[in-house]
């Protein structure tokens, strides 16, 4: 174990870049540039003209973001002057707020209002740089641009950028509940202190407003799915309307998650039945009520009729009418509603994963306009690996996002190093086949695919009051790539990795090699010692975090590993083909076809839709057994070496976060061990097969592995 | 409302002294000195003499707690030498570690193993200062001491110093669950994370056992006394081992509580009975299995047979037959048993307040030697006010220790401002009567009044995992008076008030001024809007911050707020003389006489010992009622009057630090009017009498005052 550091804290006689790093500035570190580079942006950027006047809150944000970032990065605060005499300036302005902007020709028609460019252009003779949008929000996107070009070593007299978002609604979901407790979270309490609001706002939120601003973010529904009606009482709006004070000079809109039968718990009435007339007056003064308060609330996100909310279907209205009702009374001020397609019913299903399309897919064209269905990106529930959800490409006539996973729910909590952008780039980059080739996921959400007006990524937030903010170094990346592939779903997972690493760890080349290797390499690492060929759903109940792959007598039989994993003496895998639950045939043909056929299926989803038997021939000649032992086995072998590979990292990394990192590396691969021993030890039993030549055998017998609880778990409701 | 200050963090290019303050560093801040007196110092301490050799950890602390010191407030760590050849040097030894402190002829035989003397002593011809102990721990509790000395100006060329805690265990008790949720706290999650140990030791407690150790607190209990019996597991034990090597250097040392059922639950017995012998062998066993890992652990506490928690009444034996048999299991290795006081059955009693003192009382001299008995300091449960505990003078064969409440349950919480060095020295400095005059609590818990070698003062700890580790600044105050008490009951808490406010907030004198009179008046004030005159336990159920004295239905008769204020039409208060509960009478001869009189108890104890008519004339001549209501409107007032002393301090104090002070009033005075105006309108309303003359009426009805909610309380377990 790498020894612990001591004494974090501000030593005041020593100089900044030996303060131990705990973590809390993010990505947004604006450490001084190398002596060079540094002389060349300070030559570029060593004044900057804004616009004068009264100063909005964003753009005060805006300046205050330069002066932070130049300050630290290029030396001094530069100066903020009204004209240009010389070289070495940066103009950032709307055509509206400062003249000079609209004189310069720049195209910005095509930027939206969040969008931005950043460019070297001529101002009064002298070469200026320019940030140019069409509102001022741009700018703050565009400032952050700058910044983060400087950062990573990109900024030149050359440089150019334009950039603009192609989802409009990029949320952060926040399973927070009321009382502070986060649900599957993992970064300690929840960030929304409601107990102290609206008269004291942490000042904290500002710095959550500006990471989330800074990786372009704009909404964030403030607590969680399975919600409490006390959310829409006064004093909790009053407290809801604080936060979206703060919240507003960076772009970042305020959502709440409205639990059904609100009506009758907060609203004194004895039905939630959304053809009700009394319901709809109801949620209509509800929308009065908190647009007058809030006049650009974001609008309501809804789980309903799911893992025992309510919802319309309580009523035998269906969930159109649910989501519907409610957008209509939010309609007038611009607020959407987000409704939740992760829905299962109280009665086992034949295919569980079969659920959500099977009562959402028939509703397409049925949703009003300012509705937007949110999709988990499977068919399941964020497991390390799943086929795409069907129901992307399967609804043409209605706004489709996609829901991920930030916390690492079933990924080894803040404790295991896995970075989700290459797991989030795998969802998006999936053709479904829907209007022929080409039709990825990303294609759906982003709008473009079929023409929906609204678009949206949504991830379920790793955000908690944790010093560091995601409970470890690693989990940050996973905010940030987020953030950056919701901006722009074609982003690749590798460029977004490096970037991160050079803004928050180190921009040393090497390093910057090993670290980012070590991430693209971690989800697949991750699935291999837990859930390889497409398995799922082998984790223990409630906890959701170490092995469990025996467990056989849960709530209900779908919540059970061996109802995924139908393994038995003779083989393993559950037959989702038309001989079985048919759940394949809910892709378009050509997905459809491919994920049928045993020999076409991608090996890595092989175990979601085919039995096989223990002695199946794969394409390496290896039996499926023998497969399935050397997956296990190199994905701990995989955790050793990232282990060893950053152990290599400790003169580059602080001692604070090297140490941090080595500790979790430690515990990721005594549990790596443990899932493969367990699910080895397991299957063997019911097999009774040897274990290949050569492979160690697990140490402990089945017993043992089923002995071992995970007592104590956080973020479990259970 | 004060606005909000953004932007926390460091901002490279700024001055230490414009970092806006988040409260982490707490007291031990070390600011550079003002120029004329950092000079001073500067000359007395520009050299440290250290044992040179191996370095202990602990004498490593010593050493590093000096350099940040020195380095902060006189300027440039000193530099370490190993010979005395000027003026300016500050010598730190014990006289087996350095051979000139042996040779000093310093007296250091009362200095026990905790105690330290420092001065300024002529050595080898030079005037140096010297910072002596018998134990390096000395040296630590030393080096705070001289730093303090420091930062709130006493230190000067004739300084001298000698301090000994008159308390052996001085103990925070954690309320924190292993899955991270504090009981009763309001200070984030625990700042154990379970989960991480023992592989990763967070570095912060470093800079908590750093806290602990400069105000002389030497123990923790980790876990919740409503315990789980997961803590007495292998793993947890081994989590347990890795925080009590992170702590030992800084003096402090481990405690757990212990289910008095963790035999049956974890170690598969099917009997938890004291006098059974598979259960003493099976403590017996966990006393090995613990000390072979932490060979210096403190101990177990326990709450047993209260609040439904296991105990040995559950097999017709005593406490003192509990207590004993864990006590003998851990006697070989220098452990003890903390029993706690706070018993009471699961029937209704006639007077609940009784309790403690019916079941323990008789058990006197019951318990061995190495058992101490934790008392509350009141005999009901850390109300606003409370009598002393009849028990303190009743035992005088046992060792007794109180347990005092730091995290304020009953006391609005982190955003209420309630200083308690007040509290707790009214009931230190309380004359028990036991032995005559002159037997205060005080006496009593440090072992002098009748001899008993173990003493303590433990705290149910306010701490978590929330940057500013408390909740709120002025809650650290209690943290650090609770510290300064424990090693010394007779401090004055006034003293310790402004010795705080000079470490942590400013030494401007007038704003010091103005800061201790807040927080002297401010327990007197939150009793005044709370439950004036000796009332007690009007607080609303579970939550335990909002009033409800109308409040009847909860679990039990004893839950209820009128079943404490026996208020109805006629009358108000709890008779508990001979002629009603004869509680009084537990206490001595002295004090029972008084209690029972109703022109001798203290008015402020008034409604606890007596029930008297609304017409009751008071000493001032007023009627009872009027003088309640004045209390109350006084309460208010008071609240109001520290907002606007608070607000002249603009310039005084930071702005993080000023700002959040400033939102907490805006929430304590919006309370203290509740607390006031919700009271009044009851008690009007059962006596049907109108306000006095000139008195302000709520502003609201009863109704109105019973439909509030404090929905989503932190720390409540219900």
């Amino acid at each position: 174990m790498a020894s612990v550091p001591t004494h974090i804290g501000n030593y005041p006689e020593e100089a900044p870049t030996n303060i131990l790093e705990d973590g809390y500035e993010l990505w947004l570190r604006y450490r001084a540039l190398e002596p060079g580079y540094r002389a060349t942006c300070s030559s570029l950027l060593r004044l900057v003209v804004l616009p004068g006047g009264n100063e909005s809150p964003t753009l005060a944000a805006v300046r205050d973001e330069l002066m932070r970032g130049l300050g630290g990065m290029v030396g001094g605060a530069p100066e903020v002057v009204h004209t240009i005499t010389g070289e070495g300036v940066l103009c950032v302005g709307t055509p509206a707020t400062l003249p000079l902007v609209a004189s310069l020709g720049l195209r910005l028609d095509c930027l939206g209002n969040e969008g931005y460019v950043i460019r070297r252009v001529e101002v009064n003779g002298f070469i200026a740089t320019v940030i140019a949008s069409n509102d001022e929000i741009g700018l703050l996107y565009g400032a952050f641009g700058l910044l983060r070009a400087l950062q990573t070593g990109e900024f030149n007299v050359a440089f150019s950028l334009e950039s603009v978002p192609k989802i409009t609604h990029r949320l952060l979901n926040h399973w927070d509940n009321l009382d502070g407790w986060v649900e599957r979270g993992y970064a300690g309490r929840s960030i929304f202190n409601w107990w102290e609001l609206p008269e004291y706002v942490d000042p904290r939120l500002t710095d959550y407003a500006r990471a989330n601003a800074s990786v372009g973010i704009n909404g964030v529904v403030l607590n969680n799915v399975n919600a409490s009606s006390d959310s829409l009482t006064v004093p909790f709006l009053e407290k809801t309307a604080a936060l979206a004070n703060q919240f507003r000079p960076y772009g970042l809109r305020v959502y709440l998650s409205a639990k059904f039968s609100a009506p009758m718990e907060i609203g004194g009435l004895t039905t939630a039945d959304p053809c009700a007339d009394e319901v709809k007056a109801w949620w209509n003064q509800m929308a009065v009520r908190i647009y007058s308060r809030i006049p650009d609330f974001g609008g309501f996100l809804v789980k309903a009729n799911s893992e025992g909310q309510p919802g319309p279907q309580d009523y035998n209205r269906t969930h159109a009418d649910g989501a519907n009702m409610l957008a209509d009374a939010i309609a007038p001020w611009g607020g959407v509603v987000i409704w939740r397609a992760f829905v299962y019913s109280d009665h086992v299903p034949h295919d569980r994963v079969t659920q959500a399309y099977t009562e959402m897919a028939p509703l397409d064209g049925r949703f009003h306009n300012n509705v937007i269905l949110q999709v988990k990106n499977g068919p399941l529930d964020f497991q390390p690996r799943e086929p795409i959800n069907p129901l992307f490409g399967a609804m043409p006539h209605t706004n489709i996002g996609v829901e991920f996973q930030i916390t690492k729910e079933y990924l080894g909590f803040q404790t295991h190093l896995v970075y989700l952008g290459s797991l989030w780039q795998e969802v998006l980059t999936t053709d479904t086949g829907a209007r022929g080739h080409g039709s990825t996921v990303a294609r759906v959400v982003d709008g473009s695919l079929f023409g929906t007006p609204l678009s949206m990524v949504a991830g379920v937030a790793n955000v908690g009051s944790a010093r560091n903010w995601c409970g470890s170094t690693f989990d940050q990346a996973n905010w940030f790539a987020f953030g950056r592939l919701a901006w722009n779903p074609d982003h690749d997972a590798g460029d977004i990795a490096r970037e991160w690493v050079m803004l928050t760890l180190t921009t040393a080349n090497d390093a910057v090699d090993i670290i980012t290797g070590i991430m693209l390499r971690s989800h697949e690492t991750a699935v291999d010692y837990m859930v390889p060929l497409g398995l799922t759903h082998q984790m223990g109940t409630g906890h959701h975090y170490g092995p469990g792959p025996w467990i056989n007598d849960a709530g209900r039989a779908d919540w059970n590993p061996t109802y995924y994993s139908c393994a038995d003496r003779t083989g393993i895998g559950f037959d989702r083909t038309c001989a079985g639950s048919g759940a394949a045939m809910q892709y378009s043909h050509e997905l459809a076809q491919r994920y049928s056929k045993v020999h076409e299926v991608p090996s890595n989803l092989l175990l979601w839709f085919h039995h096989l038997p223990w002695g199946f021939i794969m394409p390496s000649g290896r039996t499926l057994w023998e497969e399935l032992v050397e997956h296990y086995t190199y994905g701990v072998a995989s955790v050793e070496t990232m282990r060893l590979e950053w152990a290599t990292l400790r003169d580059e990394v602080d001692p604070a976060r090297f140490y941090q990192v080595s500790a979790y590396l430690e515990i990721q691969l005594k549990d790596s061990q443990l899932w493969r021993d367990s699910c080895i030890t397991y299957f063997q039993k019911l097999n009774g097969m040897a274990l290949p030549q050569g492979v160690t055998p697990p140490s402990h017998s089945l017993k043992y592995y089923k002995s071992l609880a995970f007592r104590h778990a956080p973020g479990n409701p259970g």
